[in-house]
């Protein structure tokens, strides 16, 4: 299998489910009623997952699919090539905003991440990596992660996380500042092309860090739960998404971990 | 003066400094050092500063301007016609991301908010209100703002702040979910757009707020100091800007301001 070529068909799938999902969109933000955005979410969430297994099942009918939605098959272990989609990471902004959602893809080949791609779709920026050859976002190569002084940093979590670690709490009194979007796929591939520096969460399942992670590898970045174990891609967890440098000047202040 | 015409040549300078910026960023954003990134944020700032000067001077010769370098004069009133420009809101999401940054102008008469432009300058969203005429994103008109119930609200504030303030911690708790993006005009123009329904700061100047608020005026937004008493436009001050219904829940949590 040539690992550019699969590459090439998971950016496109990744567009074409792009196109969909602005033009479900465009008629359904004309509506203004919560309902219709519940109901959007829900259906696009559905067929953009059919689509990749329609898409998958014809063209590479020995890999399997993960997906949010269920609709393909139980995955329990990530033997032969396996993709873990997203198709809407961030779906309360996608009903709430009408932006800041991605679409999220991981190729994974005996565990291991192959191929990443996230795409911002309403403003348009495409994250794109391969295993050896580096990552891209929209055509232009991501430098490798250089250290970085921890009050420098810009790190993303949850404030509602926050308010209950003091751990944490040290690290927001020390960092340059904070920042949160809602949309993991987005803040892991924001690591990875060194806007934020760090990326911590208390709860996502393989679909929401598959992508981001296998973009991380080929920039230098660190991802472990937030233990600071390996991670599965089999099970919900935490998850400590970041610089190399930083991850390190943050681990010092999670004590109780 | 014709307001819409006045709309329209705010929105043609906020254009033509957005292509500058660009441009200067394509060169410097290859470069990787802060210190550069740094340098570049300062030209800009000064430089969009003298090209709305400039413009202003020769065509609106009785007009003045408010702006963050200073560069024009001092400003002690907001008698007849004032121009307040932000060159670049999000100076460090400027310098760290080279993303999620806007211009913001807020054109005033006499005190009162007559014209509102944001501009989103890498995401390319553009937020523009005439006072009595609406506002709009990207052309679209953007709807009144509409009572929502607090736990479906999605706020914005510095996680800092929040860990200082017992009132916010317990609006954390009640909402749907908490956002922070480090750029108060795009944060601002997010309440108007009811991407968020609420956005609290500790610190502003009246140039991070002033284009945002006009946004808010036309869409029934709600715009005091924390501790609810009206803005001047004239010196730092706290900023709660939010859904009007949603200004009232919160309002009932903070006890202690």
């Amino acid at each position: 299998m040539d690992k550019n070529m699969l590459k090439d068909t998971a950016v496109s799938y990744v567009k074409e489910a792009a196109d969909y999902i602005r033009e479900q969109m465009k008629y359904t933000y004309g509506i203004d009623t919560k309902e219709d955005k519940d109901d959007l979410v829900t259906d696009v969430d559905r067929n953009v997952e059919k689509f990749f297994k329609d898409k998958i099942s014809k063209n590479f009918s020995e890999h399997r699919l993960m997906g949010e939605e269920g609709s393909f098959e139980n995955i329990k272990d990530l033997d032969g090539v396996v993709w873990i989609l997203d198709p809407i990471d961030g779906t309360i902004n996608f009903v709430h905003m009408g932006t800041n959602f991605a679409i999220s893809v991981g190729i994974f080949e005996d565990g291991v991440p192959l191929i990443g791609v996230i795409y911002d779709v309403m403003n348009r920026e495409l994250f794109v990596s391969v295993k050896g050859e580096g990552a891209y976002l929209n055509d232009q190569r991501l430098p490798l992660l250089k250290e970085r002084p921890l009050d420098e940093a810009l790190v993303s979590f949850n404030t509602g996380w926050v308010l209950k670690d003091k751990d944490l709490q040290s690290v927001v009194e020390q960092v340059r500042g904070t920042r949160s979007y809602g949309v993991a796929a987005i803040e892991i591939a924001y690591v990875a092309a060194g806007r934020l520096d760090a990326y911590i969460s208390k709860k996502l399942a393989p679909w929401d860090i598959a992508g981001g992670c296998a973009l991380l590898n080929e920039v230098g970045g660190v991802a472990t739960n937030y233990r600071g174990e390996k991670l599965t891609f089999l099970d919900v967890d935490t998850l400590f998404a970041a610089n190399p440098s930083i991850y390190k000047q943050i681990e010092k202040e999670l004590k109780s971990r």
